[in-house]
This record gives structure tokens, sequence and C-alpha cells, in this order.
């Protein structure tokens, strides 16, 4: 299986005088870039006042670009409403969790739950499809839903847009107040219309409410994107994509991988590794340059899956969007990246099965909130360093362009619901899902594994041989059953299948798997400073569960307490473990599961793409690995093309 | 002296199906239960829409508990106002300092000082007092008055309250103008309508505006319980309880006690350790799983001393209401306590003089916001870690059951009214009053004293060779008098006597102590990392005071300034003193008035409790103390029992 | 040149019972005082109801200071507006940035935009100037503009006047639009009532939005003060005044230089030290009781320029109106200074060629905001320390009196609109355009220069011999003229002339100075973890530019990248230099210009006034420098008095 890897630019043409289009035009196809995003935040020159179209400029650019060879994507521009929305819908921004209204002036300043600018979204979507629809080569909805935590908001349309949810959902107040728990605090509630959404409460609001209300959160944006793409596809027959984000977990991903055809995101690995990771600066430090090892891979890997939720026979299809190719400007610090970089990570997308990388953005932005986020062009036009790593990008694809993939061993279920459900219920600070998640990623991929990740509905997990459940809230059925026909490893836990779908505790009490004799009878949270040892390596640390039951008993703590017990494939792991005891468990599992390991130096991580292994040195010095010196930024292709 | 000892817990019958109430009283009585509390939550289920009682399921479940041979405390609802309160009472809620409503879902939803909801608590609590107050062995009101931070509310309920409170202190704005300073910066009222709630000022309000607020606020919490008490004394002749919480000191307890028979509190080491305590991360690892080693037993102290207020010629009586049985779910870290410390804890409450230790809760809830905290019971019904702990106690109370009581050799004054001056007033960073008297606290439990605390208006002192009265920012008339009458060592400061009752600075200047020729010329607070070194042992820190005058000087600093002077038996300390100044002048202080003191390891306490001294092993480790080694936990009773 | 020395006290004759006015004026004439400053706070004393006009209190005192041969600043009461003015104007208060109205009960609360209270405020102003103007010796208007973050408010009415101010400078929606690039994100304007102020917005606004919205509330803390000033020489010849604080950036205090004849500023070198500072705890800790060594005479400095603002032949004149006498009341730790620091930092302002230094306060209030803030007197009318180091001074006055003053051979440019651009835009944390200009003023002070503080609007630069240009966003036309005429060192950069008036980035990219090859082609920002060493001494740190070009390159980073490039005696300087870096490029610069070095141990400063040199010891120990031993706190004057 194989696809043709291409790359791209994001292509601002109201930004700049029409004289220089069909230059910037040519310099693209000269450049080797085949495709040109354009249009995500054009609104306000689009239609200027309500229905006063505007469209022909934009057409023109289409032209333009077409006339070079390139090929567009056009955006719909909904993350970008202009001022005079606002006259015609008051109400439509989002509030934040202090009750402020979140004004106009910037971007994304519209609530998911507003109907009628929803309405005012779908008409000028319909409009650019039509007119546009039998033009353009592929679209992509919206832009970035979830930047600057624009999932959550607890505006009026919200509340009673939830409450309409909730009255679906559980059809009587009684069902709900039961569901809920609610006679715990005297919260039982008469009416659908007495509920409030699960902000500014006295002390914390009952988990079960606002786990409603963020699966309520996700449903609205599910809803919102999938009236732009039949709005598309009334006109179109083009693909459909959105440009995710990085740890964006808000709203489910997969549900609207299911909606469109090919899944993007846009990978700032400088921006990321400062912005939210929970790294010491000693990390950050040494990765400053160069982003932290594993981010990227985790999101292609994710963003893959989500591609591969859309109905059809073939390759699922991701790019990414927005590629970082030098300093950007919003994070705590910017520096530049270390010179090869921007290569190492568009080959490295490549090696995850990606068929383009775009590059954000074609040329510097004198003006606006983004003046220092670089182009592959200077503001004056001149090529910048990103520039130059494109362009040898380019030349090395023009001689072997193909993308191979293939299944990886190793699975990984990601599951949206739950990073709600810890959100919501920490029980202690720093239990989060997606870093307990990416940190055993992370002791995947210092393994030298490649990793396919898998929704948290998946059916089958044949192929694979070795399968991570970690910290999966509530177990689907369709996963119990695959978990118990599989017969690859299963590692799952910690806090795996530990609440019902209400987010109360089930009886019998968790992990209840079939087979498994395994109870977790208390839970307790630890003090980062102060980790559990293990009997043989590495520690528990942050979450730890007391385990009983007649399962065997694999590893022990120190004080010879069970820590993972077993019953034929299937692995309980009762709590958080540090990067030597993750180690442990995986050299385990891949050794029971017949999975080769590699023992990798730190800044080295390869990927294998069917037959082909990429291998990368994401450090800042030179790295000898496999009898190879990789330099900085090195990139190294082994097997065949 | 003596009481007996017993054992209780806390019981939601609500949260349960009744099928299983009589086999869960079984079982308690079992346990060597005594109490049970119920009832607290409940008001949702007791009347779902107003004036629509549903009295018969509380009725039944009494009756099943007292069919077990189980005494039954029963909670008036107050805290938890149903949904349908709000909707009566729309302007109900408290309001943060910040101008928000603290809205409906979670619990103390309500503003002491709205008469509407005053009503209503009323009413319910006159309704549940004349059904079942002959019925029931004791009565709580309320629950945890201060808890998340509910005794300061912005709203315009408290605006008007507070504004009748100053008219009827100062009767005239000219005179509160005169008592507050206004002057000051132009601050002068014309009519008590014009004065605001001290919040959202430009920078800081008149801290005598502050102050007042803070009286108000206490006062608002005392009628609020006084009206309770009297509703239910009108059909009851049970005593009456509230259940206290640790470090609030928001309102004034000794107010409280005066009004109920029973003072008692909620014990929660390890959540209490991590989220309120002032330690360095060492320490809060340290005892990550014991608690601190003297917050409870000053609580203890402390609420044996609010309920000595009470006027009765009986033993001051007292209980830890809730007392942690595991693993709590709200502190920023919950991990499980060690092995005996649920029985240490309940040990150490009757060495203290508690006639009853109550564990919350009896089982763990599946559902809400409490559910990862534990029960005697596991949510499956399996008897928890803590449940095997209890019965170790029963099973030694069963021989042994008789609390000993006597006066303590050393007093410790304890005010509620500074700790509010201290916050409006704090001069320095970290200057916080019941910091500073914590720590003496503590340094008087390391050398093994025994302490009762008093009040601030104490009248006689007798009995007691060692008093102390630190940080007692207006000292009262009586207390004056008794200081001036006591042939105890008394060790007085610092900012004792250091205010007029309006927070301004009186002439002379302080302390104007009678006798004692001692000035404070000046105060100064101190960066924590620049403690001044004393010519002896330890540092002065944080706050210190410059001292003039004819007195003895009986320390200096090392550049020679006075930090004690002594007239007789009176001594100003004129500083913050570290552990080590502190220990010396403890000791000498005790050597002065013929206290015996003790040379303690670092994790071991005793408390003398009449002729019995019972030793306890707060560390992680064992300790050998007077020739014998305790285990961790490890507690040690000497003499008659 | 040179100017009479004259002390003086701040004093609320107000505060305190009118028959000791007249000793307390006996008592500042025999210490020595020339000067008190009265009634800038008491407004609702001199107009208790609206109209209601009590000036005779005030005509008394003023009269007893005179009797005692005092001279009076009368200050305007305008900061600190009487209850009933919110009556008549209740929409007069400042807002937030979150939107909470900033409300009575302290000072300052008002909105800058109110045209009710502006006019209210002119109006007591003329009043006051029509009764007082023919008898006070000096004016102060309001007092400590922008003080507790008072300059932006985002109340309507500060809405309401950005919009006509906008209209005022663009004159079109359209020609706003181009100007601040809002095509960027569809930000376009259709009209100017559609444009509001840039808090609340979802992400961050647009840049040019924000820095205009800073420019216009500079503008309105000018507007204000000029109506209080022509309110004033309505009826007044005296000269008027503004007492500025430490580190305000947020309005161009050099535009109200131009306004009135003495600039004033309050020096509290401790709380300065402990709450406006980077420096690290370790220094803080140092220096706690000295205050920061250079951040007095930055500001002695500063407002000698600001004086010098005001069209007049003489010398500039400005004045330490409120001196710190002892510890404050407001810094997160207020220690008491250092014996001898109240006569250094009175000496430190006289060698910099302040005409009066004024102490705050007369007399300690035992009321109020400030009880702990020291004055001369204590509260009960005893001599404090600080008053017996300020009869010190006097009684060295009395011998020399006069102020020499000079040209110094360094200038640094300063300029407000700078501070604006870098807080709007600063592109990486700890990227503060004070801090970096304030840590070149150290390194000048360290090497023993003394310094001319120059406006941005500069023309000439005659007489100095280097001149400093760092990180002045956008070049005027004077200086830019100014820079290419001098024969002086110049040097200039980071980020000097690095945007365009609009903040957008300018074509051809910067600097753009004439005759020098240099060309910043990227700009990146650094964790301050991760200095850059330089090929020679030092690193670069948080702010680093990629400069290309023909120019001479003078320093390299270790990588060979140049960092200075020079064309004649313009030197362009690319980051952010470390104090090595920093002291090289100092020397260096010194040397070409001819200007001597010294190289001062760390607590030592030096201030060249005319032929005087004074020498001070800012550190806690004595040092000896030159051959002399100065003890902590010493001052040496060396050469003619
Ligand atoms: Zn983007
Ligand atoms: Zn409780
Ligand atoms: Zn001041």
């Amino acid at each position: 299986m194989s696809l043709k890897r291409t790359l791209g630019t994001c292509y601002y043409p109201e930004h700049w005088p029409e004289e220089i289009w069909a230059e910037d035009a040519a310099r693209m196809a000269d450049l080797g870039l085949t495709w040109v995003r354009i249009g995500e935040f054009a609104w306000s020159r689009l239609e200027p006042a309500h229905g006063d179209l505007r469209l022909d400029w934009l057409e023109r650019a289409i032209d333009t670009l077409h006339r070079a060879g390139l090929k567009v994507v056009l955006g719909t521009p909904t993350a970008t409403p202009p001022r005079w929305m606002l006259d015609r819908h008051p109400d439509m921004l989002a509030v934040d969790a202090d009750g402020r209204p979140r004004g106009f002036g910037s971007r994304r300043h519209y609530c998911f739950s507003h109907d009628g600018y929803r309405a005012e979204a779908l008409r000028i979507t319909a409009i650019l499809a039509k007119r546009f629809g039998p033009k353009v080569e592929a679209w992509q909805t919206d832009n970035e839903y979830g930047c600057h935590d624009t999932i959550l908001s607890y505006s009026d349309a919200a509340r009673h847009a939830f409450r309409d949810w909730l009255a679906q959902k559980y059809q009587s107040p009684e069902a709900l107040n039961r569901a809920w728990g609610n006679v715990f605090w005297s919260m039982d509630y008469d009416s659908f219309d007495q509920i409030d959404l699960p902000n500014l409460t006295v002390t914390e609001p009952n988990p079960a409410h606002t786990l409603d209300f963020r699966r309520f959160s996700s449903d609205q944006v599910a809803r919102f994107n999938a009236g732009q793409v039949a709005a598309i596809r009334a006109h179109s027959t083009a693909p459909i994509s959105h440009n995710y984000m990085g740890r964006i977990v808000e709203f489910d991903h997969f549900t609207l991988g299911r909606q469109m055809e090919i899944a993007t995101w846009d990978s700032y690995p400088l921006g990321f590794l400062e912005d939210r990771l929970e790294e010491p600066p000693e990390v950050k430090r040494h990765y400053a340059r160069q982003g932290d090892p594993d981010f990227q891979a985790f999101h292609h890997d994710l963003y893959r899956a989500v591609a591969a939720q859309f109905p059809s026979g073939d390759l699922p299809r991701w790019w990414v969007m927005e590629q970082q190719p030098g300093p950007v400007n919003w994070a705590p610090h910017n520096p530049a990246p270390a010179p090869g970089m921007v290569r190492l990570w568009t080959w490295e997308a490549f090696a995850h099965g990606a068929e383009c990388v775009s590059y954000f953005r074609w040329r510097q932005a004198p003006f606006g909130q983004e003046q220092y986020h670089a182009g592959l062009l200077r503001p004056d036009s001149v090529p910048a360093p990103g520039y130059h790593e494109a362009a040898e990008v380019a030349r090395e694809l023009a001689t072997a362009p193909m993308v191979e993939m293939a299944q990886a061993p190793v699975a990984l279920v990601f599951d949206y619901a739950s990073a709600w459900a810890w959100a919501v219920q920490p029980q202690g600070q720093g239990c989060d899902y997606f870093r307990l998640v990416f940190e055993i990623y992370r002791g995947l991929r210092k393994l030298g594994l490649s990793i396919d990740i898998l929704p948290p509905d998946t059916a089958r997990l044949n192929g694979y041989r070795l399968v991570l459940v970690p910290a999966v809230v509530t177990l689907s059925e369709p996963l119990k059953r695959a978990l118990a026909m599989t017969g690859a490893q299963v590692l799952i836990g910690p806090r795996s299948n530990a609440k019902t779908a209400a987010l109360s505790i089930p009886l019998p009490l968790p992990p209840a798997l079939p087979g498994l004799d395994v109870t977790v009878s208390r839970v307790e949270t630890l003090r980062p400073d102060m980790p559990l040892p293990m009997a043989g390596a590495g520690h528990v640390t942050l979450w730890r569960e007391e385990l009983e039951g007649g399962a065997e008993v694999l590893d022990r703590d120190a004080d010879g307490r069970p820590v993972t017990m077993r019953a034929g494939n299937l692995t309980y792991l009762g709590g958080w473990p540090d990067p030597a005891f993750l180690r442990h468990l995986v050299i385990r599992a891949c050794d029971a599961a017949g999975v080769a390991t590699l023992d990798l130096p730190p800044d080295i991580r390869v990927r294998q793409a069917g037959k082909t292994r990429f291998v990368f040195n994401h450090g800042p010095g030179p790295v000898t690995f496999d009898g190879v010196t990789l330099p900085p930024a090195g990139v190294l292709r082994q097997g065949p093309a």
C-alpha cells in the first residue's frame, strides 16, 4: 500500500497586492509544491457586509494558482466571522468559565451552540461550495477547532442546548437524577430547565454533570462540522478535511474523522514543546530547537487513525496542513529551529504516512497577530531558511515520491471521553489522561516500536501482537469483545474500565474483565515526590491501585504488594509507571508477543514504513546508531524506497 | 473527671436501598459503634418540593438504627438547600470576592445574610425538631460552616445587612468615619447606605473597613446558628452540636460554642496536611501517610475549649464527628493512610478528651462528588482497611472505655478576631495569625507539653503555670486583668495588644502592659530568606519589632538589639521565633514556671490525660523513646487506664 | 550651573488636631526643612458635600506653615474624589481588564476618560487655585498617576473616547483597517462604533489595536493633567509639579514634563526592590535594607530628563517628592532601611541634580491604609530613625547647599511608546522594554559612568560622546537625523527601528539605518536557561536577531554568527546582552569615544556632578574603593563642594 507524497503551503492572496499573485504562484510551483490552502480567514473580504458577496477576487486567485499547476484547498472562513455578524447575533459569542463573553478582535469568537451563527456558517459554506465546488481540489472546514480553548462555552445558547441534549438523553429528570446520583448532596432536579452549566459552583460540581457537559460540547462540534460537510457535498465531490491541533482533547476527533475524507493537523514542534508539555525545564532546553521527539509522531499516528474512520476502502488520507517552517510567535519562548529540522519534520510526517506536508505560511505577514511567525519567504519575499529545507525535501521527493504503509505490530487505544473523565475527576494533581497515554507512547517509541492508534470502539484487533489500553475509563462493548477474542498480548490499566458510563463506581469493582480475577480494592494518588519503588526496576507514581484477586502476580512493589496481574495474554497494570518500570513492562510484553525491540540512544527514533525504516536524530548533537553516525537533524532511510 | 468513650459513623440511608438498612445497622452495632449521624444532606428527599414533606423514610431509618441499639445524631439539612429553593429565592446565593454568584450544583450555596433563606432554614429545622425531637439522641446544625470559603459573601443581602450592622454599631456616619480614620484618603461617608463591601477596590481598602466586615460576617454565622438552636430547643432536650473544620478561622467558634452542648470537628489528617499547611515539600512527603503530628492535636484542644464555652458544670463535650478512615478525594494528592494511623488518630482524640470518634463514612459512595473518599466499607460492602482499625479500637475500648481529663499546666490563648486583623493587615507575605500560633503550639508539643487553649476573653488563669498570648492584636479587658493578676509565667507577643478595637495604632504605643516598661517603637517584616540571627539560639523571622524601655532584656539579636524583655513573670516577645529560638524561650519559661519538659524524638508526641500518659509515633519508622520502641503508628498508654 | 538644595516633607493637617499644627511646623523648621506638601488627599474635608466648600482650615494650615518660615506645595485632591462624587457620576469608575469596576474605598478610583469627573476635577482645581494661587509657593497636580495600575481603563467612557480618538486619527474605518492590517483575520470594521477595547478577546487582539489603545490611554492622562495645569495657571504663577512613581511606563511622562515646571517622583527604594524588579532572590536579599543600587539613580536621571522638557532657559527642576524614611507598608516584605540609607538616598538624589528631597511623611499615621508606613516622627511624635538622618543631611547641607550640574558624557534614549510596543508584542516571556533599558543603564553605572537620559524625539546630541538607543521600536525623524549627524559613538539595537508607526514590519527590513548595511533577517526569543555564548565574553539571552549585510562584524557568537555590526561610529547590536557581554560592549564603545570607565566594586556607584564626584556604598558591608574604605551606607564627596 502506498500513496504519492506531496508538499504544499498556506497562502493569503487577500494579504498581498494582486499584482504579485502570479509571481508567488510561479515561485511555489518552482519550489516543487503541489497544494495551496487559501481562504480560511477571508470572510470580511468575501462578504464585507451581510449579503454583499465579493467572490471574484477569490476566483481570480484560484485561477492564478491553477494556471501555475497548483491544486487548491479552499477553507470555509467560519473561524473568523466578520464584525457585522455580531450586530446580527449579539449573543453568538462563547462565554468563558468565569462568565465573561469572549469578544471580537481575534478569531474563534463563536459559540458552537448558537443556532443563528451556525445558520450563517452554513450559508457562507453553501455559497462557496456552489461557486467553487466544481473548481477546487479539496476543502477545509473552519480552522483548528478547539484552538484557544474554544470548545467549552458557558453561554446562554450553550445552556439551552445542553438542557435539550440532556432531555433527549435522559427523557425525565428522575432518570437524570438517578444516573448522576443527585441524591448525594440534595442536587435533585425537578425539570431540565433547572439545570445549569457546571461552572461557578461553590465547590466541585457533580462529576457526572460535568462529564455530560463535556460530551455535549463535543457533540456540538460534530454537529457544526457535519453541517458544513453536508453543505459542501451538495455542490462538490472534492475531498473535505479539517486541520486539527496538537493536544486538543476537548472534542472527539474520531467522530469528525467519520465525516471527512482527509484528516490534517497543524504541527508546531517548537511551540508545542514550550506551551503544552509537562517536560521538566532541562528537557525543554535540550529540545528547544528540535521539538519533543515523540509529540509529532504521536499526532501523526493519532490523526492517521482519525482519517481511518472515514468509510472508504483506501488508505487513510492525512496531512500536515500547517508545518512550522521557522520561529513562531505564540509560545512562551520562540527560538528558531535547528538547521535541518524543517526537513526532518517533513520526512517524519511522510514516514508516518502523510500524503502531504504543507508549510504555514508562504510569506511572513508584516501586520496582524503573527508578524513574527516565519514563512517560507521573509516579509521582503527573500527565501527564509525554511524555504531551502523545503526545496531540499522537494528534490528528494522527486526521485522517491511514494509513501509505503503497513499495519504496525503494536496498537494503542486512545479515547477522548477518557480524557474528559480524567479531567473531571483527576483525584490528584497531575493525573491527566493525555499525559499518561503519551508517556506510554513515548516508552514504546524509545524501544523502537512503530505504533497504530485505535479508537475506543475498535471491534477488531486482528494483526496486532501487542495491544495497550491504558486509562480507558469505560470500555466499549466492541472493545471488550475484541479484547476477549484477541490472541495479542494485552496490557490494560491503570483506571481502565473503572467507571460506568455515568462515571460512577461499578459493581463488581473494576476492572471486571472476563477471565481475569483482579479487583481494584482502593485507589490512591501520590505526591510527585513520593514515587513507590518497585521490587524490580522503576517506580509507580501519581496514581496507584491496590489489587486483589487470584490472578498471577507479575510485578510487586518493594513492599510486596501486587502491581501487575495476569491471566493468559491479559495483563492488568495497577498504577502509573515511571519510565524505568514502563520499559520493563514493554520489553516483557514484546518478548511475550514476539515483537522485537531496539535499544535506541536517547535522541534517536525510528519508524518502520512498510519495508522502509526511517531513523531520525532529534538531538542537538551527532549520534551513532546501528553503526551509522547521524548528524543533528539527520534522517536515515533504510531499505527499499 | 472522666467520660465514657464511644465510636460512631456517618450514614446516608437515602443513598442505599431500604432493604439493606437493617443489615447495615446490625453490622455497625457488631463493629462496636454507638452513634450514627444521619440526615444532614437529605433535604431534597425530605422535602422534594416546597411544603411537600416526606419524613417517613427518615423515621424508618432512625427506627432501624435504634432497633440495632444505636444512637442517632440528626443533622439539619441546611447546608444543601434543594434546587427549588433557588426558584423561591433567586438572590440567596453567596457572591465571591470577584462579584460572581456561587451557583447551585454542589453545596453551601447560600449567603448567611439572606433573610429569606434563613427563614426556610429555620422552617425545616423546626419541622424536623418537632417530628424527631423526642426521638433522637443528639442534633447537628447544618454542616461544616466555612468549608469551601463560604463565610465571606459579597452579595446584595450581605451589603444591606452590613450597612444595618454598621448603623447599629456606630449610630452615625460621623462616628464611623472617626473610628475608621476615613479622613485618610477622603473616604468619609455621609450615610450608611453609601458603604460598600470591601471588595474590588482599586488598592487595599481601609483595614478598619475590612475588619468590621469580618466581624459582621462572623456575627452572621452566629445569628444563623442561634436560630437553628432555638428552633430545635423548642421541641427537643437532646444536646446540639456543629461539626467544625480544620483551620477555618473566618468566624468565631467560641461564640457558637456558647450556643451548643457539644463541639465536634471533622478530622482529615492527610487532606489537611496537603491543602492547608505551610510545611515545606519534604515535610509533607515525610508525613504524607500520617498527617501532620500536631494539626489534629491542636484542633482537639481548640474545640475542647470551644465546647467549654457552653454554660454547664460538666466536662466539655467534644467529638470528632468525621474521622478520615482511608484516602479522601479532595486534596491535591490523596494517598492512603499508613497502616495503624486510623487507630492512632482515634486514640489521639480520646487522649485529648474526645467523647466520641465517628468515622466518615460508613460505606464509600459510588456516585456524586466523593466517590474516591474511603468509607469503613468499600462500595461493594466489603470491609475496607479502616474498618479493621476501627474494630481494633472498639475491642480496646471495651476494656477501657473511660476518658480521664485534667487541666493542663500550659495555656495558649487563641483569638479569631486576631486572625482577621492579621489577614486584613499582614504587613508582610506569610504573616498569618494561625500559622504563628500553630508554630508556637508545635514548639510546646515538641517539648512534651500538654496544652489547654483559652478564648481571648478568659477572665481567670487559675491553675496554669505558663500562659502564652502570642499575636492577640487587641487584648480584652478581662484578659488584661487576668494577666495582671496571675502568678503564672506569661509569654506575650509579638503584635499583642498592638491595636485599638478599630485596628488603629494606640497611644501610648504597644504593648502598653501595666508594669512592663516596653515600647514597640517600630515594626518590620522580613523576607523568609533573611532570618535575623539571635545572640543565642535560633532566629527571628518574618515579623520583627524594635523594642525600647527600661524593662530587663532577656534575649538580644546578634546585633545586640533586645528581642525579649521582662518584668516579673511577664515576658514580651518582639518577633516571630524560629523553632530553635522558640525552643529556648519555652524551656526557659517552663523552668521558671516549674513545668517539666521532655526531649522528644522528632516524630513522637505525648499527651497527658490526667494520670495517663499517651505516647504516639507519628513517623513512618520505628522510634525509641524512654526505653520503649514504638512501631510506626504506635500508641503507648502509660499509667492508670 | 547649580541650584540650591533643600529638604521637605509631606504633611496632612487634616489628620491631626489643629492645636498641634503650630508645634509641628516649628519642629519642621527646626529640623531644617524648607518645603511642606499638603492637601492632595483632603477633598472630603475641603468639600464634604458638592458645593459645600470648607477651605478655611486649609488656609489656616498654610498660614501656620508660612509663619514657621516654610514653603508650601499644594496638591490638587483629585486622586481621592469623595464618596458623594460617585452619586453624581456613577459611571466614573475605571474598569479593569476583566471588566470589573474598580470601586470606591481606597484611591484613584476614576477613569481618565470620564468627562463628568474631569469637569469636577477641573472645578475643584480652579477653586483651590483661585483661593490659594497667590499664596502657595508651588503646586502638585493629583497624585502618582498610574499607581495601582490605573492608566488603562476598560470602561464605557474609555470605549467611547477611544472611538473618538481613533476617528480623529484615522478619519475613516478603511484607513484604520489598512493601518492595523485588519484583513489578517477578517477583523475589518465598517464603523468606528464597532471598535471595542482590546480586552477579553479569544486570543490576543491585533497588536496595532492594543498599541493604539496604549497611546490613547497615555493621551488621556496628558489631557487630564493639562486641564489642571491650565486651571491653576489662570490664578497662580507658582510652579506646578506632579509626583511620578517608579517604573510606571503606561503614560508618556515626557509629554507631561512639557506641561509643568517641576518633575518630582516618589522614591521607595526598599518597596520597589521587592515589588517591581526582576532581580533573583539572592540579590533581593543582599539589598533588602539598601534597595537596588541603580533603580533610584535611573529615575533621578529619567525625571531630570522629564523636567528638562519644560520650555525654560533654566536648569531642569526635579525633586524627590516622597522619600522613604523607614519601613513602608505595601511591599511583599517591608524591612527597615539599614542605618544611614535615608541619608544616602538623599545625597544620591542631590548628586543627580535634585532641587529638593521631601520625606513622606512627617508623622506616621495611626489609622487608614498606611499605618505601618514610617514617618519622620513616630505616631507618638517621637523622632523616628529617619528623622535623625534627615537632620544629619540638613546639617551637611547648611555648609554646602548648592547642586552642581553638567551634561554627562553618555546619553541613553528612553521611549515610553517602545515600552508599550514591547508589552503588546513581547514575542517571548521576559522580553520587557524597561528591563532591557534598565539592565543597560546598570551596566553603564557599574563602569562608573554618569548618564543623561533623553526623550525619543531628541533632535540634538551635541556634547555626548556615547549615545545608546536600545530597543526603540520606531525611531522618530528628529532622532534619526540626530543620529546621522552626531560624531558620538552610537550603540543601537536590539529591536531598534524595527517597526512602522502602526507596529508592522517595515520594508526594507530593519534597522534600515542610513549608511549601515545591516538587515535583521529573523528574530528569535530564547528560554532564559539557554543563553547563547559569544565567541568572546558573555552571552546573548532572551532576544536574538539574525543579522545580514556588508557592514563590519564586531562581535560574533560562538557559532560565528554576527551579533554586532558597525559602520563608522554606528554599531548595531542584534541581541539582548548579558552583563558580561554588555560590559565588553560598553568598554569598547567608551574606548572609542574617549570616555573613561572605572572598575567599581559590586556595591559601589559613583556620580559625577560637575566637578564633584560622589561615591556611594550601597552594600551591607564596608567596601574599599580608590584607596578609601566606605562604611555601609557610606557617602563620599570628592572635589569642590
Ligand atoms: Zn494555525
Ligand atoms: Zn465533611
Ligand atoms: Zn505616595
